[in-house]
């Protein structure tokens, strides 16, 4: 379903196309300061234009419809929508049947018996991201004074060296393909006990989130994959004090899935764009053939780059939902 | 908090020293013939006594006390419970204030003022994961007829082949030290359809209770990280069908949220036991030193052994849960 | 919080005189014909206009800004929004600090520390209702199909006899007065079995969104208080076949939290609008005084004629979100 | 569904003659002293053996089972079971098809398709109510200090003076039948601010517990029905301070769906038990027709009167589930 949260619950809405992304907020306590500026950053960072992103531009101006007066939160359901602007559909025409690879065009029009907007990927678009955005923004503002985020590609089309990114990119955007990436966000200043296990770990709250964002395929926490092919004497974290301070941090700052005060390090693995220009190989309805498919519109090179500060909202996202 | 799902929705309670585990399941169709039977090949999955697993036996009896009537699930709660009998509190007393590295204990501690029970790790021990079992085999019944589960290790210690994984595990225990290992589930026979974006995505509800599960620190879908290295060329699956069907599976089953009817495939990044016999230097508050500690305790030298079946059941629950 | 339901969720947001007030709907099966010009009937009959009711006048058009194309729903949510239009805050201006009798202004102010809306009740007021009409037309439209509803005043200030309604109304508007009143919704058509007990039984959840309808203060089923003055024998509706027709129906067509199939019957009492022209007595924080409290503003002489559709709106809402 | 609350969260399960009655409570502060003497009061008010109550007699022991450590709860689910002893199945094996009017065996056939455990009513028995006295009685520890209830029988069959209460019953009882009454729980020392609109106002929560229970068929705060007989200017209850001290209480402590800080009071109306001794017609599925039914099996007069302390419960429930 389109809600996430108990604390801080969010409720998104809209497609890629139509007449706007829209993202309510509720549990957000009154008197926080906030105006439709305190977005621009944040949503600058996953804006497209840089190099290996997608040319469509859009303002993405953030308005604010409920929940906030004389520049304060109100502790009502916080609204924030963005108008769409520049769509153009007609380049989605000939995709409706002709079922772009790993897309969700054909589960869509499986499991919404052929009525989803299928323009511009619908409501699947990773245009729905604005919305996690902006929430990402206040969830900041609930946050503890002195929390701070670091957000970085560590990877991009299997380089770990960033002077390396751009030549990547280029390549696969000289062969109109697209490369994947793996995005570390580190969070300094979450205080010990935040995550409400069995279920609503730390960790299970993160991931719950992180999947939801279009292209992530892969969680990690710590030492995450790479900590299962070491020895328990290798990967545990020796505590040197009483507050939970770690001389190594292989757990990612969440021990039994409550924060334990050290730094909090996930990373997230987000897929190659699948909407490539070059030409592919898939299935064609009307045809009832497998055929070529060559796919217009304007796509990311690389959407880890604009996804960077969407694992980063989401990571705030379920931080602040853990706080009352 | 300690209930998941919305269809098929599970209650845990319990502590590995207390007087029994339980699980609580709402949301099961009238109708499914069940014994306490039924349990006895996954319960034995997760039993400990195969090299590399824990010493302490509990024979792990289901009783099942509501929900069920004359054979056959009522619609009604279902409830099992186990109790806990071979239980050795002693070998915990002196962990309560000098705290096991990577351990939950020094959390739990504090969120929970000093009140939680923290024999055998109360209620963050990998004993509730015996409910999380009872709750698998009960959602394998409520798939559609004709899903098949193969789960399997596909790394011990860093070693990838299976061959080699008792040497790995020997080595382990005779340095008194753990290893970590990859879970890898597949499920075939998962229709289209499964999965409910844009929060609750099958990757997004299937991470979500795999990493409640104790250890686990990495969840990946199909390709997961590495297909992060590939280009979408190479990651991308070619539909061959109406129906969905791929050429290959970087998907793991899954696009835009929504099981697309191919082979389901996770896999699950388990840490090595923190509990080692090895000692080790961590925080003690009664000295209020960083100390040499030997955790006494029964313990396994690799939980990926055990935990393949409740990486396993965590996935059949999350997709029970879909149904409607 | 401001979301209700698990198979028909509602979102609402929102102030009396902000931009907007807005209702996003999710789990809305796909391909439901559905158009703006569908909610002007029963947003008609919420209307102010008619004698006893308000002289705020607004068009109230509803915008679908997501989850419709072409003339279809999608299965993504619906979202609806109404602009505020028509808005004289300064007639609220003495209100902040001079309390009106049995409002949520005090209550409000001290819960949001002082951060709340005020202006005509901000999220508290009545105007949030709009979207409960707005999601009662959709309900309707999931509900099977040979469903329908008849809801109507039983009481007005006591007068039981629909010919003395507008004698009541007047004379307490020419007093600057306000008076309460009692909706009977029946619903006939509903099929045997909608409801989930233990917790979810079908009065449960009419009950909650109806105490959630601003004025609300009683509930009842069927036979209800009066029943609960009768003997079992008298009280009990014998079933007259295996599809649970029953010769009376004192139960209102719940038996155990779940409906049998025969007509829906359900009572709301809706207090006297607390705005009243007359003065009243109230604490006024600028003086600390008690004080006599004039309110100027628009307001209805009684809200349960307006009430009437909210009503039957919840019940819908409540019904439907049983459907899956 | 089985589950109740958000920061309090309830699972409830059992069969009345099944092994056992539970209920799981999460969201538990730990630190709370508690004991099973702890329950012996609240559920000696539910117990029979007074005039107008059933003679089935059970000791109803509470056993908890978790989230109990050294005396004090642990902030893990606390989970208390009862054993059903008293058990006489055979009274109710003419009522599988021949079907009790106003009863739940005949829905709860259709909807679970005949696998409803049909002993004693099954999971419809009010033996279910144990679990919401016991945690009733752990809500009250959860309240902050200085709350008080008192809760009481303001009608039984109509007659509102409690001297004429023995003869009404008395009368019933000879008659082999059963009388509604009226249960009135107010609550003194309820801060201001409890209650989460738009949609989990005080009285929707405590209103969905209320409706749970089962027999209750009607709610009301405050002056309730009788106050939508008023004026505005007579319901209104004037502030005296800004503390929110009203002079009168027609709202019974609750405006705009939040605690005002005076007293609660809210009425349930439960109907007359639907399990009589003389007989009824209804219908037969056996022969199928509308036939004679004598109702064996031990029954109270008057539910009213041991549902008493339920009520009260749900109040306390409803009221620590907004405790964050």
């Amino acid at each position: 379903m389109n809600q996430f949260g108990q604390n801080f619950r969010l409720t998104v809405w809209g497609e890629s196309h139509g007449a706007q992304i829209g993202v309510s907020m509720d549990g957000i306590r009154a008197g926080i300061p906030l105006s439709e500026e305190d977005f621009a950053e944040d949503l600058a960072r996953r804006r497209s234009g840089a190099p290996g992103t997608t040319p469509r531009r859009e303002p993405d101006l953030p308005q604010i419809v409920s929940g906030l007066y004389n520049g304060y939160t109100t502790g009502a359901p916080l609204t924030v929508e963005f108008a769409n602007t520049n769509t153009r559909s007609q380049d989605y025409a000939n995709l409706t049947r002709h079922y772009r690879p790993s897309h969700a065009d054909l589960v869509a029009h499986h499991k919404f018996a052929g009525f989803n907007d299928p323009r511009g990927g619908g409501h699947f678009s990773a245009r729905l991201t604005l919305g996690l955005v902006a929430a990402g923004v206040v969830a900041k503002k609930m946050l503890p004074t002195g929390v701070s985020f670091a957000t970085r590609l560590t990877e991009i089309g299997g380089c770990t060296d960033p002077a390396g990114f751009d030549e990547v990119l280029r390549a696969a955007a000289a062969d109109r393909d697209s490369v994947g990436g793996v995005v570390e966000c580190r969070v300094q200043g979450i205080p010990l006990g935040l995550g409400e296990p069995f279920f609503d770990s730390a960790e299970s709250m993160i991931a719950h989130l992180l999947f939801a964002v279009p292209a992530v395929k892969g969680v990690e926490f710590g030492s995450g994959f790479a900590g299962a092919r070491l020895r328990g004497s290798e990967n545990n974290d020796c505590f040197t004090d009483v507050g939970g301070t770690t001389v190594t941090n292989h757990a990612g700052g969440i021990n039994g899935g409550i924060t334990n005060g050290n730094e909090i390090v996930v990373r997230a693995a987000l897929k190659p764009t699948p909407s490539i220009g070059r030409e592919q190989m898939t299935y064609n309805l009307t045809t009832d053939k497998v055929e070529p498919l060559e796919i217009r519109g304007r796509h990311d090179v690389c959407v880890a780059l604009r996804g960077a500060v969407v694992v980063e909202a989401t990571v705030a996202i379920a931080l602040a939902n853990f706080i009352r």
